[in-house]
């Protein structure tokens, strides 16, 4: 296939910016998902779309849950942008593929036919989808896809492990960032003699299921589930990852501050926030103790609502907003899986309910 | 004054909202100023009004400059939430005024006739205008205005210094936060035995100039302001704040890397984010050197954009929201300004300025 005169080629996709030009492709509107490849690219067949939770579910409250027209959505979007970035979200999700064509100066460390999972968003994904998702009934995350897309030269992906079914993977891996950042934060105050609690808002979700999981190994002295149903409290109890679940709507400030206070014996030292609705910032920041951190992992909070929330709060807190990327991060979030059986229990019941969504028993 | 019966009153003022019900002051779209206190509360008898620099810009863009129409939105804005809370930035501002009359059982340690400024933002404050704002021309951010507003008990108010012009300290106070949370980022890296090179975009704003002060006072190895303009570089360099000032438009993410770069000698440790506009998050994260941390104090940034940002371009960096609230941290941005006449200087011309605009001369 020959070459594609697009413009400079940069290692974080300038070259594929359609408009606005000039910002990166993330920023961008509409991206080029021309198959050409550049000397440092790489282009993968798409299998499967894993799209953000916070996407998904404004599509599908959108149409009222009506799965036609989700799909239809989603492939306007894909048509127009070149990439799945949700508008009103802003976010977006990944995808697993098989290699297709190595660019000759890509360094990612990818052969063809190599199975992979992107690390990135396919906010910034070029992206071109052929089938129609005609496989895809639009009333789940996991979107069966055949298309293909572009890695650049400083993209992340990982190879799909050989031990694990590959949509437990890419499920882990679309999270991978939380667990990685939560042992972080978790063992910085460990090492300095005080062990935190911890509490996870969304406890038993993806993300809020390794992030307990992770602040445990981290050394946390007590750990925190909060979930907003006596289902999920059922769940994450006997998943074990939590040395307390809580019941209590994360968007009701008070309730959420009273029910991690109780849980813990007081306010917690570390506060992660892993559920996908709006209005979570106030309880979060008022859950959480003096001098102590919150981490933001939900797409869905508002930077001014959680900045200026603490100042009305008056409350001397971090607020840290959750990067979905650490060096290591999809090795440690795999590595948590698979030493923690209530975590890969979760993740296995949830997989398996989209399933059951996408062929409902009859 | 009689006392009113609304709800059972709460240290933050949840008894003051009136829609919708449940949520904090903050997340409120209305809030009851009725001027009859609880016993915790503080009524203010309000001299001016400081609207955050987000907002201003926002109702003046919109607007097209035109001050009667500004004037008029904002009057609106009140009229209708029972606060200055603009709905499309999110954000407010803060105001000055002399205490009226306090609870019984109030605890900020405020007495009938104090000047104060209250260091909570306007979006959580009831809030009543008087004069219609009539002694304001509708383009400085600064509003002269008669009315009343209310404190609740855990609110956060600062007396006036003898020492500074009142609006002076309000300016000050106004933007408290960034310049103490500023120097406890950059202490730490200090203490760790790693002065950080810091880069403050946005450094010859209010925020950025104090930020540029904090961060020399906790010992950053090389300090470095980004302005957009010639004459802002000639104001900064004049100044004195930074050891390096550097030309960029925040807003072209490669352009402000490379001019980081370029004046660190490499990417920044420590990047402080103080201009309000939208589009500056990919910028100051290509700015930032692996495991470095990125302060992000402008209410026009998205979450969404910093997290998948930092995602996209596999940066291993610290995303922090910058809370507005730290301990001591009014007294400190005084003591910051007190010390350095090259930010006292800023301060200076930016209030001529604006009272220029009021009175231009001719």
């Amino acid at each position: 296939m020959e070459k594609v005169a697009l413009a400079t080629p940069s290692p974080v996709g300038l070259h594929r910016v359609l408009e606005p030009r000039g910002v990166l492709p993330q920023a961008a509107w509409r991206l080029d998902p021309d198959p050409r490849l550049h000397p440092d690219e790489v282009r993968v067949r798409v299998e499967r779309l894993n799209l953000d939770a916070a996407s998904f579910r404004q599509l599908s409250d959108k149409h009222g849950g009506d799965g036609d027209a989700v799909r239809a959505e989603v492939l306007e979007i894909v048509r127009t942008r070149g990439k799945m970035h949700n508008p009103v979200t802003g976010s977006g999700g990944m995808l697993v593929g098989t290699v297709e064509e190595v660019g000759p100066e890509n360094r990612l460390g990818l052969a063809k036919g190599d199975r992979i999972a992107t690390l990135v968003s396919l906010t910034l994904t070029p992206l071109v989808v052929d089938d129609g998702l005609a496989a895809w009934d639009g009333r789940g995350e996991q979107v069966p896809c055949d298309g293909h897309a572009i890695l650049f030269g400083r993209s992340i992906a990982a190879h799909l492990p050989d031990d694990l079914p590959a949509e437990l993977a890419l499920a882990v891996m679309d999270v991978c960032g939380a667990p990685a950042l939560t042992h972080r934060v978790v063992a910085k105050y460990v090492a300095q003699g005080r062990p935190p609690v911890v509490a996870v808002i969304g406890g038993a979700g993806k993300s809020g299921s390794l992030a307990l999981a992770a602040a445990r190994r981290a050394g946390a002295r007590r750990t925190i589930g909060v979930v907003p149903e006596p289902a999920e409290r059922e769940t994450l109890t006997a998943a074990g990852l939590a040395d307390v679940v809580a019941l209590a709507d994360a968007r009701d400030a008070v309730a959420l501050a009273e029910a991690v206070t109780a849980a813990g014996g007081r306010p917690a030292d570390v506060t992660i926030v892993c559920v996908d609705v709006p209005g979570c910032e106030h309880g979060a920041i008022l859950a959480t103790a003096d001098l102590g951190t919150v981490v933001f992992f939900s797409m869905a909070t508002s930077f001014a609502t959680a900045a200026l929330g603490a100042e009305g709060l008056a409350a001397d807190v971090t607020l840290m907003i959750g990067n979905g990327y650490a060096a290591g991060h999809a090795d440690f979030a795999l590595d948590v899986l698979r030493t923690s059986p209530g975590a890969r229990a979760i993740f296995e019941s949830r997989i398996a309910a989209h399933l059951g969504a996408i062929h409902p028993p009859r």
